[in-house]
C-alpha cells in the first residue's frame, strides 16, 4: 500500500520553509518583500487557492483534515500534500492551527487596472485602508454584494496578507484587483481611467451632500470609493469623484466600520440596478 | 500639592481586583456567573460607560491617559481613578494594555422584554448567535442605523462580554436589551409580545421568498430576525414570523457574517421609513 501524502515528522524539515514562523513579522513567508507566497487555512479557503491563479505551492495538514479536504474538494494531484501532526504544524506555523490545513501559493503576477476594469460594471475604490481585517471583510462583502473589482488608491494595505486571505474566506484570491499608481496626492489622477470608461464616481462620506441612491440612480458603470474609518476620503480623492454620498446613520452614533460602510454601499448599489427592487 | 489620582505601584493591590486576569477564562471579572462586571476599554467606550445605567466601579489607567480622558470627556468625582504604570497594569490585566485606560462597573439590572419595546419601532432578534465579536459590531450597526432595541432568543452570547463591549465600541451600554425567555424549542412563543404590539416579524433568511424591500414595505413597527451564520434561523423561529426575507446575493458567494446581514438589513429598514430615500 502506498502513501497518499508524504508524512513529514520534524518541524525543521526545509519542505515546510513556506508555511514556517507565519507569525513572525520579520520573515513570514507573506511579505512582499520576503517570499511573497499567499497562505491559504481551513478547507473552504485553501480549495479557493486551489482555485485560483495563483500557482500552488504545496498542502499540509492533519491526515484527517487532509482526507477530509479530499472528500469534499479532491486534493490535487500536482504538488507535494505533506502530512503533518498538530505539534509539528503548531511548532512550524509559530501557533497551534487548530484547523489543520494549510496551503502556500506564489503570487500571480499583479493585474493592470485596465485589466480589472474590463467588462466590469461596479468597482470599489479605496484610500488609506491600512487594516488587513477590513481589506478581506470588504472582499468577502464585495464579492457577496456583486462587485466586479476593487482598485486600491494610495496607503492601502496588502489584500494578500494572510490576515486579509482568512477574514476575506479566500475571495481576495477571486475578486479581481489593482493598484492605482501614483503618491498621496497624485494617485488620484488615475480614476481618469475609470471617467475614460464611462464609470460614475461616487465618494463616500458622512458629510456627504446627497444619498447614495440619489447618487446611484441610473448609472450604468459605478465606482464606489471610500476612505478609512476615521480620516475617511482625502479632499484630493473626492474632489475627483462626481458625487458625494451619505449613508443615513442615527444621531449621536460614530460612522459604521469600512467593510459594513461598503457592504451598505454594494447592498444599494445591487438593489438599485437589479431587477429586485 | 494634591495628587488628583491614587498612585497604585503594586499590581497585587487589591484595589485593582476588579480589572484582574482580563483575558482567564475560569476568573476574569466579566464573567456573569463571577464579579459579574462589566469592563470598557479607551477614552470613548469609558465615556459611554460613564454615561451608562452601569454602575461605575473605578477607572484605571496611565497617567497621561487619565489626563486626556479628563480634558476631553471629564473624569467623574465619585469613583476612584487610579494611576498605574504600563508595567503594572500589563501585569495586573494579563496583556500588555496599551490603550491605558480601562474602567469597570457593575452589571445593571436585567430589562424585561416588555420594557425595551416600549416606544420601539425597530428591533432585532437573534436566535444562535453565540459568537461575543459578532454580537459586538451588531450593537455598532443597530445604533448607527437606528435599531431600538436587541432581543435575544436561545443560544445567544453574553453582549456585555468585554470583547462585546469592545467591538460594539461602547454601544451595548447604550442600545436596550433583553432576553426572550424559553428554550430551543420554546422561546419562539415570546414573539407573541412582539406580535401583541403590532410589530411585523421578518426572518431574514438566504431562503426567503421575497425582499427585504418588500417584506417592510408600509410597515409601521418592524422586528428583524436574524440566526447565526451557518445554521441560520430555526424552523421553529421562521414559523413564529410573518416574512421571510432574502438580502440578495451574488451566485457562487457565501452568506454575509451576520452583524454585516445585520447592518444591511438595518439600512434597507432605515432606507424605506424615512423620508431619505
Amino acid at each position: 500500500m502506498t502513501e497518499r501524502y508524504a508524512f513529514i515528522e520534524h518541524a525543521a524539515d526545509e519542505r515546510l520553509d513556506d508555511i514556517r514562523d507565519l507569525n513572525r513579522s520579520d520573515r513570514r513567508p507573506d511579505l512582499p518583500g520576503g517570499k511573497g507566497l499567499v497562505i491559504a487555512e481551513g478547507p473552504l479557503v485553501v480549495s479557493r487557492l486551489v482555485e485560483s491563479r495563483f500557482p500552488l505551492r504545496l498542502i499540509a495538514g492533519f491526515r484527517n483534515k487532509l482526507d477530509a479536504y479530499d472528500e469534499a474538494y479532491g486534493l490535487p494531484g500536482d504538488v507535494p500534500i505533506y502530512e503533518l501532526e498538530r505539534p509539528t504544524l503548531a511548532e512550524v506555523a509559530g501557533f497551534d492551527m487548530h484547523r489543520g490545513l494549510v496551503a502556500a501559493a506564489d503570487r500571480a503576477p499583479a493585474r493592470s487596472p485596465e485589466d480589472v476594469l474590463d467588462n466590469a460594471r461596479t468597482v470599489c475604490v479605496l484610500e488609506g485602508v491600512g487594516d488587513h481585517e477590513n481589506i478581506g471583510a470588504l472582499f468577502r462583502n464585495a464579492a457577496g454584494l456583486g462587485v466586479d473589482a476593487v482598485l486600491f488608491g494610495n496607503g492601502c494595505a496588502d489584500p494578500l496578507f494572510r490576515r486579509s486571505v482568512r477574514v476575506s474566506m479566500g475571495h481576495v484570491l477571486r475578486t479581481p484587483f489593482a493598484t492605482l499608481p501614483g503618491t498621496y496626492t497624485t494617485w488620484q489622477r488615475s480614476l481618469d481611467l475609470l471617467k475614460d470608461r464611462g464609470f460614475r464616481l461616487i465618494s463616500l462620506t458622512p458629510a456627504g451632500d446627497e444619498t447614495l441612491a440619489d447618487a446611484l440612480a441610473g448609472a450604468d458603470k459605478v465606482a464606489l470609493l471610500f476612505g478609512a474609518e476615521g480620516p475617511g476620503l482625502t479632499e484630493h480623492a473626492m474632489k475627483a469623484t462626481d458625487h458625494r454620498a451619505a449613508i443615513p446613520m442615527a444621531e449621536g452614533t460614530d460612522s459604521l466600520n469600512i467593510a459594513t460602510s461598503a457592504a451598505v454601499a454594494f447592498y444599494e448599489r445591487l438593489r438599485s440596478s437589479h431587477p429586485y427592487a
